[in-house]
Parts: structure tokens; C-alpha cells; sequence
């Protein structure tokens, strides 16, 4: 179901792309069941703190009418942030599930591991190598860099 | 008038009191002018992502309408959070100004300091102790203990 799941996380990075967003994509599950999907809006919302992670977090809040998540798995296509690792604690999410590196502004791992300090909860991190999530990245760049040059 | 913008924060917080949420609350400002207000809305939204900071983040782009806030500062009366650190960070809020030390949670040099990873910002964080921001919270969990006791 891992794979499955975070092939849904990746269709919603796709629907990011075509938004001109950077392309991250989340799921949220809870006994093997989608509980929310959200996909990074930072530039349609003008908001910062519209990351796919934290998105899924107050869909999956709302849905379930509880902030306590302590069940749920949530999968995403990049490494969370210091922003969005510090909400997936404080959910107190079970498991988070990612397909690759951010090894500018990761926080599980990459840049620092919030999930290793000791803030009260325990969250069990899989990094599930998948090229696919770090490609579209890689894909929308140089696609942005590309408009770019065309506009000189 | 660093002290008076966090009274301010601190009245947010009274407010957040009144509602029995924890009580932190949050200004920011841009040119020493009120862009947005702001207190822990945990409870009452179920989500884990409505703390004073982040709300007055979202409260404040959308006033703005963008997510950079590089000119402004933000007051609030408890030391950030990981997931609120990360978002300042990433708002490229220029300076943060806190009245009470987390110990438990705080990321801007309690738990961890998340100020001092290179993140592509560098934000001025000024702790200014102010007794009444830790001694609400002091009292609100006597109060909810006091509580707890009567049930029984």
C-alpha cells in the first residue's frame, strides 16, 4: 500500500506543476483509508505556511473533527520542512512516509532531524527512494529557469 | 514601543485564556504599525496548526497579500515552536521579539534553536522577559489542574 500511497501523493505534486507551484504533494491515511490530499498553494494562497504537508494536516483535522492524529500515516513526495515536521508532531502523526531528499531545508535528516529531538512525541520516518518525486522538482526548475531566459 | 506591541501580544493571549485555550497570542507589525493579531485557536478550530504565530502569519499575507513578510516583526509571548519557527523563517519575517522561554518546546534555543540553522534567512530574535507571558500560562494549567481536581 506504501507505493500505492505515495503514488497519490505524486498526482497531487502533479496538480501543483500545473498550477506554476513547487510540485509537493501529500496524503493522509488512517487505517489504510485517505483521510485528505493537499498539494502546495504558497503562490495561488499567498500564503507560506500553505505547504502540501500542512494542508493535509488541517484537511485530515477537519475531516476527522479532531487535531489528534496519533493514527494516521502521512506520505509526501519531499522531505518536510522545519515547519511542517514541527506540525506532523504536534499531530502527534504515527508514521510519515517521503520519496526523496531536500537537502536544502529538509528537517528529517537532511538539513537537521526534528523527528530525532524529544518533544514529547515519537513519529516513525520512512524514506521510500522514489526518482520520481525528486524529478518533478528537478523538471519544474528548469522549466522556471527556462520562462526565465525566454523573457530576456 | 517593543514593549507595547507585546502587550498587545499579551492581551491575544488573554483572550485565548477566556476561550481555555493556552494562552498565547501574537502581533505583527510593519513599520511599527499593527498588520495582524492573533491567539492559540487549538481547541476551538480542532487543529494543531492554529497557533498564535501561524495564524497571525496567515492573517497578515493575506493583509499584505503575499507571503514574503521581510519588513515586518513579529511579538509573541511564548517562544516558538518548531512548526512556528518554520514558518517565520520561511515568511522571512526579519525579527521576532518573545516574552517567555519554552522549555519544553521552545525552537529558538530551548529544545533546539532553529534560528541558527542556515535556512536561506537569518532571522534577529530578541528575548524579552516578561513575567506576566509565562505566568499566565502558569496559571492557566493550575487553573485546568484545579479543574481536573473537582471532577473527581
Amino acid at each position: 500500500m506504501t507505493q500505492q500511497f505515495l503514488d497519490l501523493a505524486y498526482k497531487e505534486a502533479q496538480k501543483a506543476f500545473l498550477k506554476n507551484e513547487v510540485p509537493v504533494g501529500a496524503i493522509l491515511t488512517k487505517d489504510n483509508k485517505i483521510i485528505a490530499r493537499a498539494h502546495n498553494l504558497i503562490e495561488t494562497k499567498q500564503d507560506t505556511t500553505a505547504h502540501a504537508e500542512l494542508l493535509v494536516i488541517q484537511k485530515a483535522s477537519k475531516k476527522l473533527k479532531t487535531w489528534r492524529l496519533q493514527d494516521c500515516t502521512l506520505y509526501t513526495t519531499l522531505e518536510p520542512c522545519p515547519m511542517c515536521a514541527g506540525a506532523i508532531i504536534q499531530a502527534r502523526i504515527k508514521n510519515v512516509v517521503f520519496g526523496a531528499h531536500d537537502t536544502k531545508g529538509g528537517a528529517a535528516g537532511s538539513v537537521l532531524n526534528l523527528f530525532e529531538n524529544k518533544f514529547n512525541h515519537q513519529v516513525i520516518v520512512t524514506y521510500l527512494n522514489d526518482p520520481k518525486c525528486s524529478y518533478i522538482l528537478k523538471d519544474f526548475f528548469t522549466h522556471i529557469r527556462r520562462s526565465k531566459t525566454n523573457l530576456l
